[in-house]
């Protein structure tokens, strides 16, 4: 333990020394470095795959959809490195001004962009978040500190390796580290490092998450589970509730911002419900409704589906699962909303303005969509470049978490002698 | 401890339920009920200055100092209702557009401001706190849960009574709460209700703000001690440096953005310490000399000061106490301000644009000031409105806290169907 503690803190004294001298690194000799990054892993791309394998093999008898999130091939690994070159394209964040003024007495105020300092990424199976990461901690002048699960072992000890010689001539030795240890308790100490590390961003499931926010003593930035809604209004135009409806849920259910409940009027339930139940089902999704949904389902049309409990409006399925409630009102999806779901992305379908207003400002989500999918609270789809994920807290940053929002911003004031009197 | 507790997710239940609201309670009625609050205050003072009477009798024996802190007259509570009314004044953050730009698709994308939720701010003695942190939150739409030193009992019980009553016909009812109970366990209780409380903001000494950072499982916003530096540097209008350095240290010592340590370049020494010592002496500052300093003012000047310990560098006076040292470079300044300051207020004096652009770029500071003195950091000096006090953290927000930081934001995305591919 002892040992162990002094390793992490050397790791950290390291990142915040880097730290130091990235921030006044320019946008070039980061860039440079980011180019260097995805040469190197095209350059090592097989020995990034057999380290891979190496972990593929030691997981053998897990379940597929983690096998699945542990993979990395080499094409994976080429993937990895292209994602890396449009990050170096991306606008740098760091130095940017935001905003100018006059203070009291002429004082001249500079608000500028400047860089977290050292961020801490917690993560778990899924490798090429050690590469993308870094990627973006790079281009934006901060320092990282990865610690990836122990099931990733091999794979991120050579990405990081790779990563690690590619920034040696550009950027300090610091700027990009791994913690190795397997032990459960290096967790644990890096989240007292107060000192050293200004944020702590977790990344993976929801006990992952919790453990890291009750034991951080540093700033968490949360990317928690998204029970995201589309709310079908009884002035929507049904065709298009169907095609955004069906988007939402099968495009892609493994992702947070997929749809995992469906509010729809009451007043168009006859008409909308067995059309997307049918079209949903013949996709293979399994449906759960409440029981006025049951009822006109089997009613019209004789389509049967599971009825939704009550831990079903909270239960974020990642799956092709969804759960219906036919709605009384605009006010009752909105509460519905706000009571169970998770701050991420919901939608309102209708033509009609002011309940769109209406829903748009009173549903509390990062994301409040008004005729389109849920699915694209992305930073890529949000033109906002690369992501490191989308934050359900309100603190920092909410919604997509891109580059601008992985800086901080500091106070510039000129003056020509004044004092306070 | 089980009642404490029911007590106090009761309240903190009710912030949650008010801040629902109150996010859509428009400007006018949040500034009728701020209106209201300082005229309730006017009203209520002799009854506020008689419950502070009070906690003065109890504090009997304490030090003059915290006496100070205590006290609230009704002189005091006049003031408060005026910096109320001035805050009506002020720019609504809400519903402010930040930006507006389109994503794929031609996703109208709108990123707006919106009240953070509940804002709890735990704080000792000063009991206009009470006042001045629950109009801020009323302005920025966020529920306030105050909770204040056992010592203010009655002033802050008497205060918010008549806030409370004030605003009932305009906002709901959970907006403005306090946490009467004088149990130590009430902070720790608070500190892990993350269901119903978006941001802890501590304000008091460091001991205060470390208990909530250790315990807290919401993010907190750090309002930390400020060791602020001025370095003089060898390109210095001298005359301009003693003007600033003076005012920087006595105009008003108890405050954080007043400077503790002072900085001089060896080139200029000689010339300055004796002008710049002799004046603070004369008005009663006691100063603590690196050897170097020590030498220089024996040789030339026979002043005498104390030596500097190793410790003055990291110590916050908060007083009419000086330590100074004689640095061989800025390069030597700007290491020793990102050792020991606190990331609060540093500044420069020089006519050297370069050298001056260094500085400010290199110091890793709140604000970094050229020619000026770092008395300045402040929200109304800054011209940004009243403040919730001084952030030292780099997360959500740096700097003066004003209503800005008191928000989050949300997006708005406007569709025509669109759907993702």
């Amino acid at each position: 333990m002892k040992k162990l503690s002094t390793e992490i803190i050397c790791i950290a004294q390291r990142a915040r020394k880097a730290s130091k001298e990235l921030a006044n690194c320019g946008s070039a000799q980061r860039n440079k470095a980011l180019l260097a990054m995805a040469e190197a892993l095209r350059e090592h791309k097989q020995r990034i795959a057999k380290a891979n394998k190496k972990d593929l093999e030691l997981a053998k008898g897990q379940s597929n959809a983690f096998l699945g999130r542990l993979k990395l091939d080499e094409q994976g690994v080429l993937k990895i490195a292209e994602r890396i070159e449009k990050i170096v394209h991306l606008e740098d964040p760091v130095g940017k001004l935001i905003k100018e003024w006059e203070g009291v007495q002429g004082l001249k105020i500079r608000k500028v962009r400047v860089p977290i300092g050292v961020i801490a990424v917690i993560y778990e199976s899924r490798p090429e978040v050690s590469a993308d990461c870094s990627a973006l901690c790079v281009k934006s002048g901060n320092a990282v500190i990865l610690k990836g699960g122990k099931e990733a072992f091999n794979s991120n000890q050579a990405i990081t390796q790779a990563l690690r010689e590619a920034i040696k001539p550009y950027l300090p030795e610091g700027t990009v580290n791994l913690i190795e240890s397997k032990e459960r308790e290096a967790v644990d100490i890096l989240l007292t490092l107060s000192d050293y590390i200004d944020l702590i961003i977790p990344r993976g499931g929801e006990s992952l998450i919790r453990k890291v926010v009750e034991k951080s003593r540093i700033p968490v930035i949360k990317h928690y589970k998204g029970i995201c809604h589309i709310y079908v209004d009884e002035d929507a135009d049904l065709n298009m509730a169907e095609e955004i409806c069906y988007n939402a849920k099968v495009q892609k259910p493994s992702t947070c911002n997929a749809m995992e409940t469906l509010l729809i009027h009451t007043d168009v339930a006859v008409r909308f419900l067995p059309f997307i139940v049918r079209r949903l089902q013949n996709s293979g999704v399994e449906v759960r409704g409440c029981r006025k949904t049951k009822q006109i389902l089997d009613a019209i049309s004789k389509l049967q589906v599971k009825e939704a409990k009550e831990e079903d409006w909270s239960t974020e399925y990642l799956d092709l699962i969804l759960s219906i409630k036919v709605v009384e009102s605009l006010e009752e999806a909105i509460e519905h909303i706000n009571k169970y779901g998770t701050k991420h992305s919901d939608a309102i379908i209708t033509d009609d303005r002011k309940k769109a207003e209406e829903f748009l400002q009173r549903v509390d989500s990062a994301c409040v969509y008004w005729n389109a999918s849920t699915r694209f609270t992305d930073g890529e789809q949000f033109r906002m470049g690369a992501e490191m994920g989308i934050s359900t807290d309100k603190i920092h940053c909410r919604g997509p978490m891109a580059l601008e929002e992985l800086t901080s911003y500091k106070y510039l004031i000129y003056g020509r002698g004044q004092i306070r009197e």
